[in-house]
């Protein structure tokens, strides 16, 4: 056997359905009420996905919260009506829905315009006897997350006119930013029906994702289940400011499960209804988006996919340090360069593969209106391009909004070390003369010299200056108003202010954790070249459910005290362990643990009685080293909790030879 | 000052005022949506809150999950109608409203009446010229959940007939008792109106506390948010019985957020809307509730108060040990017993105070009808004791009634290591003959025969072998019956089984992690008796949210990289600490850092300069000591992570004696 290790991963190609089959067998996860029939888009984790999601919150809130000191606050999900119209959700957190008149099957109608459409062009390439692989969609589907595995489309051979195929690919080039209207003339002209009955649909209409209810007795307070965990951090945005002792900049995090009543969902545990989040809200002066960590990261290089190449219509990123990109503006500012590298970090810590990780920028139709950058960390998976995190500039749309709606102040008052001073001019009016020289024309008057801008005042000023009086129109009044400074005067104020207030700026790395998870699967599972049926998840040791498996050669009583007292140093070591002492062979039981990805496997056999003596086995090459129990377990916390490699944590370790793993 | 640390923590008497303001003003926690007005029983939880609440849920993990491998799963909580329908919440979980048809406002029909009621004689009390703390319900109160703090109700002195309060007592001892009709019935014999009012209410009605909702987009799919995490681990029970290698007995755990939606939530943080319990099920023999690690814990010595105490009206609990309690049958069963000192030790971990434990067993009416036995640990707060952990064994309820409901098999099949022999009579029928001689009555003969019980057959198997044949009557047929061998043969059987079946009992230990935490919080609070407005929060540093406060002595360059260096090591040594460098006096950034409950702080003055030596400060004592870095974070972490004592802990470092608590 002369392949490596990375080799011998790759000698066997992925396959999702046996990934599928792994993860549903060994229970990291099950459809949610499966006895009753399952609710889609619901899913429970079983004990392996539920101590993996563990882990990884465990090391997100390491290093995020603890790393930047971030303040962490736990928030409710039940949000009244009120604050999520204020956020925009109740108006535009929805998708389009279609109806099968017939069968009462609901579309979303974005993805079946973009399944239908693919279709056909299939079909096309098809009856032109070319490849059904479009490479003009090739870049496409590398772009984007392909939402689309189940409904199964079957593809006619049908040839399309050149017109057509041009027509369906503009439009499956911007099937993200059409609006109600678009999408139901393109259904109309472009005949698009239900592709499993091929009934004409009833008319789209908009659906809101967000699950409804009603906080209290009187049934009157109406609640949503939180689509995000961002607004309680910015709702507590004074009090969070406040704790920090009054100093700016600083960040609040969130980690909690969050909704989204998906019209269709699909595609596993990418497209859930129910999701674990952790979100970000690093709070900015608006005039200084530095940051005073950025060199610990600036050096990294990442793949960047900016507005400008996509608009290009390429896929191929652009591989620099975040420190060019902030330099070349690229990326927008140093606060948000320094999350897009702190992302990148934890992403390759958990076990996400460094070649499948890009970051994509948002197209300006993409993003809301008032971000000012928006970047996309996405995942290449089987399904496609995942967006896993979304990092964006929000501005201070989120603040001003919820401020403007409940009457409040939600501003940072900064003292100048240095006052400004600021030069302004201003008018003042003797109110009482007006009323015997205007009558009931004086209050227009007034309002009109109170609506002139500074502009106009300063040629006031001039005008009032040499001639000792003003002379204007005003439209609602039909005679020639004259003033002079009996009336009104107009000087330049000089101010020196000591207080800056200002909104801060959000800028909010957004984490879908059930998403990374996912990846994080895929990415690390391989199937052994010498058995394609033996499955193995390849988890840094780090985030593997469990470190260590504990196995007995036979359960011969003189070998049961040696795995209880071994338990217990596990246990108090607060390692996480399993003991398999099933009669199951060795290697068999191995492998349901290569399956569940337990990175080591200890063997006591009767060596062990007498020499107290145990073997370490290593889950990826299946090598084994031997030794004491101390040096063991010393080796499996330097690899576990120091990151040492296999190579390094073993090298004082005898090599140990066996026949174990062949009689699997 | 001669009074030991404990004697000065009770020095100033408990002011829940006090320990509220302390709780909002340093952000541990706040009222949900307080921009919009707020939403009662909702609350977030601000920095030092969430870290409190994370300490609690990891060591949770660690004490019970790893301690006894059990499998922790993480279930949806958007839950479907019929998995709720079949469990009993749709039709049980429930409370009784009624409305003040003028206002609006809604009440909770028990604890209206019960507020009222105690008003009254409260008043009688006064009008007789008694104390107006009635001593005949001192018991009560100190036996049951106050929840009626804030409605305050007016105190009018009214003398009553010694009849009338008769009723009312037994009114208020039975209260939780009560079925609609009762309740109505009682409202209006003794005229409960709303008591903010005066009105007459309407007629009371019941009001399912379960927050619904539509799951998908036709609206068609009812929902609700789980009252529970208990389903989703029941529903998941042969997925976790294969996962545990067909085990038994085994555990699974959960820990996430459930929902109640109160009538009329007060008591703040008791009370609440949405909540985190923490609830493990085990799964065990119904014939063998023996726990093999009893031992561990039974000679632990709890305070019970078990059914026949409380039924002879007295509140005093029994105290004795574990074993004895399981010996005596007090307590069910050694599982049952295995898990009430385990709470033991885990609420006294985290901050429990050990006179303020006791485990109260549920009265016959308090329990569900398929419960074999329940016992609540209650704590004792300012609001009288609070139910925070409920340990019930439920039987084989769960999982049979979803069993049924879904027509699946939940259940543990074992095999038998020496086979069970059973002996049954059984009848045959030769059903060819029955038509010939008995026509259309021979389907009828043939039930009656096959309805026979194993006592009818004996006799009937014995008139057979004496007589040849067997006589009797078929209630729907107007003639004898007679049978001989042709027509049926009646045989004793022994059969060897070596395969048992058996639906797995519960038992399930249920914590509310919000009120635990809450009493936590008072348990741990105290006002220092030379300055009472100084508060403190006394808790164990293994649960503090912040271990250590940095405190540089002043802003000067000199200490500033000295400021950095530390917090590099803290970091690296991952003790969660925070740096306070703003310009106060040291003895008020300790005196704010008591309130907050961090145990530690570490000052940096400028012989820090000179020496690199430190001073260490103790919470509690407000005690210093002085060492270098190494030594310092060698005792921190001995203190917060190994459980020793400040004396323990601090012994090899020099005390330290300083002006700046006098500062303050």
């Amino acid at each position: 056997m002369s392949i490596s290790l990375a080799e011998s991963k790759k000698a066997v190609p992925f396959s999702r359905e046996q990934l599928e089959s792994v993860l549903k067998r060994r229970f990291f996860f099950a459809p949610s009420f499966e006895l009753y029939g399952g609710v889609s888009g619901l899913y429970d984790y079983g004990p392996p996905g539920c101590a993996f999601q563990a882990n990884i919150i465990d090391i997100w809130r390491k290093h995020f919260v603890l790393h930047e000191d971030m303040l962490e606050v736990d928030c409710s999900m039940l949000t009244p009506y009120d604050v999520l119209k204020t956020s925009g959700h109740v108006d535009k957190f929805s998708d389009y829905m279609s109806k099968d008149p017939k069968t009462g099957e609901i579309f979303r109608v974005d993805h079946l315009i973009e399944e239908v459409l693919e279709a056909r062009l299939k079909g096309d390439k098809q009856a032109r006897g070319q490849s059904a692989d479009i490479s003009a969609n090739a870049d496409k589907d590398n772009k984007k997350e392909q939402k689309k595995k189940k409904i199964n489309l079957k593809v006619k051979a049908l040839k399309l006119d050149d017109k057509v195929i041009e027509e369906y690919e503009t439009i499956l080039a911007k099937i993200d930013g059409f609006n109600l209207e678009e999408l139901t003339e393109i259904m109309e002209v472009h005949k698009i029906g239900s592709p499993v009955t091929g009934n004409k649909l009833e008319k789209p209409i908009s659906f809101n994702l967000m699950f409804e209810t009603a906080i209290g007795p009187s049934g009157q307070l109406k609640g949503y289940l939180r689509p995000e965990t961002a607004q309680g951090q910015f709702l507590n945005f004074s009090k969070l400011y406040d704790f920090n002792n009054l100093k700016m900049p600083f960040a609040s995090a969130s980690i909690g499960k969050s909704f989204r009543n998906e019209i269709s969902p699909r595609s596993g545990l990418l497209r859930v209804r129910e999701f674990l989040m952790a979100e970000i809200e690093h709070f900015v002066d608006p005039n200084n988006k530095s940051h005073d960590r950025f060199d610990e990261i600036k050096d990294l290089k990442l793949k960047f996919l900016p507005r400008d190449v996509q608009q290009a219509g390429k896929t191929i990123p652009i591989e620099v340090s975040i420190d060019q990109a902030v330099s070349t503006k690229m990326v927008d500012n140093q606060t948000l360069g320094y999350f897009l590298g702190r992302i990148y970090l934890f992403l390759t810590k958990i076990g996400v593969d460094t070649e499948k990780v890009r970051f994509r920028q948002h197209m300006a139709n993409e993003m809301a209106h008032y971000a000012a950058d928006c970047w996309d960390a996405e995942l290449l998976t089987s399904y496609g391009w995942i967006e896993c995190v979304g990092c964006a500039d929000r501005s201070a749309y989120d603040l001003t909004v919820h401020a403007k709606k409940t009457k409040t102040n939600l501003v940072v008052r900064e003292s100048l070390s240095e006052p400004v001073v600021t030069e302004t001019v201003e008018l003042s009016i003797q109110k009482k003369n007006f009323g015997p020289k205007f009558r009931k024309d004086g209050s227009k008057v007034e309002n009109w010299l109170l609506k002139r801008t500074e502009e106009d005042l300063i040629k006031l000023q001039k005008e009032l200056n040499e001639n000792g009086k003003i002379k204007f129109n005003v439209p609602t009044i039909d005679y020639d108003i004259e003033l002079d400074k009996n009336f009104i005067d107009i000087q330049k104020v000089t101010r020196k202010e000591h207080i800056r207030e200002y909104t801060p700026n959000v800028i909010e790395p957004s984490f879908g954790l059930g998403r990374i998870i996912y990846c994080v699967y895929e990415h690390q599972f391989w199937a052994r070249s010498e058995d394609p049926t033996r499955g193995v998840l390849s988890f840094p040791p780090i985030v593997a459910p469990t470190k260590v498996l504990l196995v007995p050669l036979s359960n011969h009583d003189d070998l049961l005290p040696i795995v209880k007292n071994l338990s217990k140093v596990l246990r108090s070591e607060q390692i996480p362990f399993k003991v398999d002492d099933s009669s199951t062979s060795i290697g068999k039981r191995y492998s349901r643990n290569d399956e569940l990805g337990t990175p080591f496997g200890i063997t006591i056999d009767f060596d062990t009685v007498t020499d107290h003596s145990i073997t370490l086995r290593d889950r990826d090459s299946t090598k084994q080293v031997r030794g004491t129990i101390e040096e063991v377990i010393g080796a499996i916390k330097k690899m576990t909790y120091n990151h040492l490699s296999w190579a390094e944590g073993t090298k004082d370790l005898k090599v140990f030879e066996s026949k174990i793993e062949d009689e699997e």
